[in-house]
């Protein structure tokens, strides 16, 4: 029976399960679906971005036979360049997506080592002992696939970041036809998308952002400026039709969102006549009323040209009293405090912006409970496996398959790391893959591990207390004054005052009884600071005996 | 004309406008409303909860009259410690509020230093020339006032937090009669709580959970563990009403929600018969199905009792598989993540949890926008001023104001510090006065500066890197080996590769070109560091010379 025996493998630590990495494994031969990053969480002090800890895959190289990626959204195929430098394994995206993963490769120098292939939804892919059939779902991206994926031990849906959308920007609806094929069949197992478990109801159509751009660009009597994600290349396609419409010429800002309209206009994806788009120089240069300009940073990132043009440090473009601020998009968990702050200043610089709570100018591309409960009725899969959501999205999906009528026995909450097996016709938990997070912070990966996470956040609580000390070897008197220095602390007034009774205390045990070590010294200057101040910065001690 | 200018003061700094502490000042008279704190964003490193700089009316001491209080909530009380301990003038409050203070005084052990004096809604007071009446408005906290202020320069309504709860628990609604009659007299200046401003429609009473926790008590088969805020009177009458109907007992976890019970009960505020109400060790040995435990820690605080639950460190009790935990409040902007971990956790180990998407078990105390727009109807003001909101929400108030038909002109936005007059019959922007937050870390206030902040955060970001040289005062050669230490930087594998370079760079600056500063030698190992690493931790250097 275990000979057929496939396994589930959702990669990465806490966190949204199987949304950044998964693999299939069956009787030696590995697929691998997705290469995404992950942003940090608030507490994740100093990280750029992280990626899904892949060691499992890496013991068993010569088993991946492919990377199949379900969209080109950052969480998606971010991490692509870390996984093809040690995995030589070949790529398959469909056209847009593809275009946007060797975009990326470029920017990484990494272009030489990924062999990229095309897949078209509709296709069927061989791998192994895998049989991969692409099929078109919508997002907020265009050229999203879902996965039908079959092996001797059954047939299971991958659904990755989907919604039903009836009116999608591109005219091209989910294919409902194949689920309907695949339900026939008879599915073993279903995965599918829990983003938004928690939110009753159908996401409404990307097309209701029209009304509200049209919107915005009636009103606007100055410039206007939209902010969204790099890749959201329908929403960009939305701005440009409404922008046009109303006589405006359009520029993009920042290299990404600059990269990926390149890309997508070039392989037919977004349709902005050539006389419509300008650089950005041209652009600054028009009269206000005639240009709506299109950045990233509606997560309130401080780096990001929103990010800096509220708080005036753009260099390349200032905001303008009177300028209109399009926030298209919702926060990440995690983004609100700062979103919200970045909304205060661009309002005190005075700009009027625009958001989510104010005008229909972001939808989200997840499907929500009722398009969740049509995709498992329209599917009828025997075995369900809720992922890409978080503990408390994948329990309340687990409860609407089970209102929705998959038996609770057939129903299995795993988080990254929990081997999920489907083996004679049954789905169960199998073993669990150590492994989590890979913190990327500047040019080095993985070097940042939680012990140095757990320092930074107690450096980030109380600060750093330093004593320097002095003592001949001879007779262990100091040689001088103990040096202190202080960073994150208190203030160096207030420090100044806590001063004389540390070093009051450093020569008691150097003086005193033999007790000399460093350890000792932190210790009783510890104890006196943490006395006086409440607080347990770290303290650390230099000795040095001449 | 200047005679008779009022001046209306909001303190602190960025965030809320006016919430946690206002003054008027009027020819020499000053009145303070509340003394609360904020809680700390994310990126307000250890500190555990902000007071607003009231250095202002420091400055003026002897001029202020009195502090009113308007409902018992920490946002609106918090400070009161700092606030008497500094400025002796008289508290006034309604019965409950009152209590709550001389709680939290007694805690404090400051009770000596407050004169308390009970005010009832429909009383009027005078301090100086003000001549303030209370009245009562619907939040989710009993005995809430709004203030009628009357002075030479006009009648100013002061509308803190509220909602028009039709059905309030307490069953004594907003005094709509007492509005009526200032719309009547003239109202020259209304400021109101912003709060909801983005939220449309009307805030659902208090009443809507009744049902929420009705089918809490009769699905749940276990324990019951309710978190919300200590402060909110009013739920924990509706969770024991729920509770008693299903035939448990109540008992109450941590000493502020202890000393609250205690209070309310004892001043009528909260029935809870005496048979129903057990200690907290005895509910522990009843059957599980007999029991319900209130507590803090709705917001996922790590240190507070569901906090500790969700994370197995709890000392008096722990979670059971199969309990059921209800988080009874909506996320404080910023804390969303912290709260969706904690939910997670407690997921995690075998909970079931319910909180306000799952089951109507939260209802917002503020006043969403029909309730906003009917407020400005019922007293028709001349002029207005949003209050209790970040820009964002003040704006958007701002245009409901105008929407129902307050002018633009006679509409003012102002931040905190941003003092607004009320002078012949209009308001007007006056000065701004200096201030911010004091942070609040341990036992000390207000050491912590923007300066030790930022080097908080430069540590957490990249973590500290330490090098101590000990050099031959006579010849500059050094005694011995640099020694290094790092914190919170990388990986002590990885700093053990970077180390050997940084020891001969050091080498190279001492006993090179008698560059032998600190600095020299830390702008050496800097840009080291950052050309290996790109990161920028904080580099300290001791150099003793013997």
């Amino acid at each position: 029976m275990s000979k057929n025996k496939l396994r589930i493998i959702p990669l990465g630590g806490l966190g949204e399960v199987g949304k950044n990495m998964m693999a299939y494994e069956f009787k030696g031969d590995i697929i691998v679906v997705d290469a995404g990053i992950m942003f940090p969480e608030n507490d994740m002090l100093g990280v750029d971005y992280i990626i899904p800890d892949f060691q499992y895959l890496l013991d068993k190289v010569n088993q991946v036979r492919g990377i199949i990626i379900t969209h080109g959204h950052e969480d998606h195929i971010g991490a692509i360049q870390h996984l093809v430098a040690q995995i030589p394994a070949p790529v398959y995206a469909t056209p847009l997506t593809r275009g946007l993963i060797e975009a990326k490769l470029l920017r990484n120098d990494s272009r030489a080592k990924a062999q990229l292939h095309t897949v078209q939804a509709g296709e069927k892919l061989t791998l192994g002992q895998f049989s991969i059939e692409y099929f078109h779902i919508c997002h907020s991206i265009p050229d999203s696939v879902g996965l039908g994926i079959t092996t001797p031990a059954g047939l299971v849906i991958h659904m990755s970041d989907f919604k039903f959308d009836h009116t999608p920007v591109d005219g091209w609806p989910t294919d409902y036809a194949k689920l309907a094929e695949f339900s026939k069949r008879g599915v073993d197992l279903l995965l599918s998308d829990s983003t938004n478990a928690e939110r009753p109801g159908w996401t409404p159509s990307e097309m209701v952002l029209n009304a509200g751009f049209d919107r915005v660009f009636s009103e606007a009597k100055n410039r206007v400026i939209v902010a969204t994600f790099a890749s959201l290349i329908s929403r960009i396609q939305q701005v440009a039709d409404a922008a046009f419409k109303h006589g405006r010429k359009m520029a993009f800002a920042g290299p990404s969102m600059v990269d990926n309209v390149k890309i997508a206009r070039k392989m037919g994806y977004l349709n902005i006549a050539d006389e419509n788009l300008i650089p950005l120089e041209q652009a600054l240069n028009l009269q206000d009323h005639k240009v709506v300009i299109m950045c990233t940073g509606s997560q309130g990132e401080p780096s990001s040209i929103v990010g800096r043009l509220s708080a005036g440090t753009n260099r390349q473009f200032d905001l303008k009293p009177g300028d209109t601020i399009v926030l298209s998009s919702h926060p990440i968990p995690g983004n609100e405090e700062a979103i919200s702050k970045t909304i205060n200043r661009l309002l005190r610089r005075g700009a009027q912006v625009i958001y989510d709570s104010i005008a229909p100018v972001h939808v989200s591309g997840h499907a929500s409970q009722e398009e969740q409960k049509l995709l498992i009725n329209l599917v009828r899969p025997k075995h369900f496996l809720p992922i890409h959501g978080e503990l408390r999205q994948l329990t309340r999906h687990a409860e609407l398959a089970r209102e929705v009528g998959v038996p609770a026995e057939n129903i299995i909450i795993a988080e990254n790391g929990q081997v999920v097996e489907l083996v004679g016709g049954r789905i169960q938990k199998g073993e669990r893959i150590p492994g989590g997070y890979i913190f990327v912070d500047g040019e080095s990966i993985g070097d940042i591990d939680p012990a140095v996470m757990r320092e930074r956040g107690q450096l980030a609580r109380n600060g750093i207390f330093l004593i320097d000390i002095s003592v001949d070897k001879y007779n262990g008197r100091l040689l001088h004054d103990p040096e202190i220095l202080t960073r994150g602390f208190v203030s160096p007034d207030d420090a100044e005052l806590l001063l004389p009774e540390v070093r009051k205390r450093v020569m008691e045990v150097v003086n005193g009884g033999g007790l000399d070590s460093e350890k000792d010294i932190a210790n009783a200057v510890k104890s006196y600071l943490h006395q006086q101040t409440k607080r347990r910065p770290i303290v650390l001690v230099t000795l040095s005996k001449t």
